[in-house]
C-alpha cells in the first residue's frame, strides 16, 4: 500500500488563566479525539508539564496551555481539530495554527486543505497561506485572523526530508530492525542526550519517535521505503544546529525548513546548508498573529544522469 | 476556476505500407476522436505530408503514419486514444506513446496515470515509466513493448516553463489582446519564420498556436495566470536551440526538457541553460522501442525571500 509520510499539524493554544488541557481533559478524551482521524494511541510518557502519546499515526503533545498533533497518512486530521473544539468552550480558545504540507500523491488523499479549511472557518474567520509555489514543495498554513499575539520565544522547527539515500533507505526497511538500532542510526545520543525517549518500530517498516525534556519536545517520523522516502523531524529546541548530522545521517535529494519566530533564519541556515543543495524556495511573513514564520525548500544539483523508476504493472500499489 | 495547463500526449505509429491516417480518415472521424476527451476542433491547417487541429484543449497532428495529440485541462485523453484504437485493425498498431506530466492540482483530476495505463494496457501490454522523482517536476511514460523499433531521426522536444515572470504574466492576460500582439512577444519570427500558423487567442486568457512547415510540427500551449502559469513548447525541430529566447521572453521559475532521440542532450543543454538555473532532475533511458529518451528539470536559485501566498477564501477557485 502507498504510505503518504508527510504530516498535516494542528497546534491549538488555550487562555491557560481560565483551563487547563492537562488538568481538564483526561487521557480517555485524548484516546478519543485521536480516534476521530482513525489514528490510536499506542504509548504515553510524561512530565511535570506535558503528555507525549506516540500514535498509530504520528503524534500528539498536550501541554497546559496547548496542543501540536501531527498525522500522516490518509487521516483526516481536521476531524479530531473539530473534535476538540466542539469540547471547549469557544472563548478559551486563542490560537488554532493548522498546517498542511504538499503530498507525495495528493489525488489519494480524502480532502484537500481547503476542504479542511471549510470545516475550520465554521469555527472562527482565519487565513490560508501557501509558502511555496504550487510547484514544488509547499505547506499550507490556516490561522484563526484575531487579536491573539504568540510569544517570541515560541518557537517550532520542522525539517522535513525526501528521498534519503538508497542505502540507508535498506538499512532502515530491513527485516526485525529494533528500536535501538534505528536510535543508533538517528544519532539521538548526539542530538537529544537528556530527553526521555518514547520509540515505536512499525510492521513491515516505518518508525516514530517521541521526546520530551521539561517544556521541550522532540518527534521524529520516518517513512523509509526507497522512492517515497520521507522523514519529518519537529521540535521546540533549534533543530537548524542538527542539519548537519541529518544530512551526514540521510543524504537526502530534498528537504525543507519550516520555522516560527527563529529570527536569525536566512543567517543560520547559511551556516549548515552544503554547496550541493540549492535553493528553490525561501518565504518570509509575519502572521497577522505576531508569528514569524519561513520556509525554505532545498534540492541536491544533480550532476549525472539517473535512469527512470519503472512501476510495476501488476503490482503498482506501493508507489506511483 | 482553476486550469490545469499541463498537457497528456498520446503519439500513435502505425504501419503506412498498409494503410494511411490521411487518406483513410476524414475530418468527422478526427472531430469524433476529440470529441471522446470532450475537446472540440477550432481550426485546421494542413499541407501535403500533415494536418494540424487547434483544438479547445491544445492540438492534433496528422500524418499518414502517425498521430500526436496532446490535450490540457482535465480533459480524459485515453479516451479519444480508445477510439482510435476501436477504430483500427490492431495490427496496424505499431507503437502507443503516451505521457503524462505531473501535474499543478492532480487531485482536480478525472484520473490518475494508472487508470489510464489500465485502459490501455486492455489493447496491448505496455511499460509505465516515470522520469523524475514523485517529489518534484517529473512525467509518466507508457509505451507499448514490442518489437516496433523507431527511427533514430524521429525526434521529438519538449520545453515546458512554469512561473513565468509576473510582468509577462501581466501582458498575456490584459484584456483584448490578440493573436498579433501575443506572436510578437513570442518572438515566433526568429523561431519559425517558414513556418504556416494557426493560433487562438482564449476567453478570459489563454493562447494555443500550431504551426507546421513540411514534416515539421511546432506547438505552443499558454496558460498565462500568475500563480498556475505554465507554457508548453513541442516540436520535432530542435527546441534546445530556442531555450535562450524561450527564457528570455518568460523568466519562469522553472522549467523542463524532454527529447525524444536527440542523441547530444547533456551536451547541447549545457550551451543555454543559464548559471542561475540549477539541474533538479537528470534522467535517460533507452526504451525497448529503441527511442532515447531524456528528461532534465531546472529550477532557478532563490537567493531572495518572498511572501507566501494568501488563498482568498472567498473565492478560491482559481488558484491553490
Amino acid at each position: 500500500m502507498f504510505f503518504e509520510g508527510s504530516e498535516k499539524k494542528a497546534e491549538i493554544i488555550i487562555d491557560a488563566q481560565k483551563a487547563s488541557l492537562l488538568k481538564d481533559y483526561d487521557d480517555e478524551f485524548w484516546g478519543a479525539l485521536v480516534a476521530q482521524c482513525e489514528a490510536k494511541v499506542l504509548s504515553k510518557i510524561s512530565n511535570e508539564t506535558c503528555k507525549a502519546f506516540l500514535l498509530s499515526e504520528s503524534s500528539l503533545f498536550v501541554w497546559n496551555d496547548h496542543l501540536l498533533i501531527l498525522t500522516c497518512g490518509d487521516t483526516q486530521l481536521v476531524n479530531s481539530v473539530m473534535f476538540f473544539l466542539n469540547h471547549i468552550d469557544k472563548d478559551l480558545v486563542q490560537q488554532i495554527i493548522y498546517q498542511r504540507k504538499n503530498e507525495y500523491c495528493s489525488h489519494l488523499q480524502a480532502s484537500h486543505v481547503l476542504d479542511d479549511t471549510k470545516q475550520l472557518q465554521t469555527f472562527n474567520q482565519g487565513k490560508l497561506l501557501r509558502f511555496g509555489e504550487l510547484d514544488s514543495h509547499h505547506s499550507y498554513l490556516y490561522h484563526l485572523d484575531n487579536d491573539y499575539r504568540g510569544e517570541l520565544n515560541d518557537k517550532t522547527y520542522e525539517v522535513l526530508i525526501y528521498n534519503i539515500d538508497p542505502a540507508v533507505s535498506a538499512l532502515l526497511t530491513q527485516k526485525n530492525i529494533d528500536n535501538q538500532q534505528i536510535r543508533k542510526i538517528l544519532q539521538l545520543d548526539k542530538m537529544i542526550p537528556d530527553f526521555i525517549l518514547d520509540d515505536f518500530v512499525f510492521e513491515p517498516f516505518g518508525y516514530s519517535l517521541n521526546a520530551i525534556f521539561k517544556e521541550h519536545y522532540f518527534t521524529i517520523h520516518l517513512t523509509p521505503q526507497e522512492h517515497n522516502s520521507y522523514v519529518s523531524f519537529e521540535s521546540n529546541i533549534n533543530l537548524i544546529d542538527f542539519i548537519p548530522i541529518i544530512l551526514g545521517i540521510f543524504s537526502p535529494a530534498s528537504f525543507d525548513v519550516i520555522t516560527y519566530n527563529e529570527l536569525d533564519f536566512a543567517e543560520k541556515l547559511s551556516h549548515v546548508i552544503p554547496p550541493e543543495y540549492k535553493t528553490k524556495e525561501l518565504v518570509e511573513t509575519k502572521l497577522s498573529c505576531s508569528y514569524l514564520v519561513d520556509f525554505a525548500s532545498f534540492n541536491r544539483e544533480k550532476i549525472a544522469f539517473t535512469q527512470p523508476f519503472e512501476i510495476n504493472l501488476e503490482d503498482n500499489t506501493n508507489v506511483f
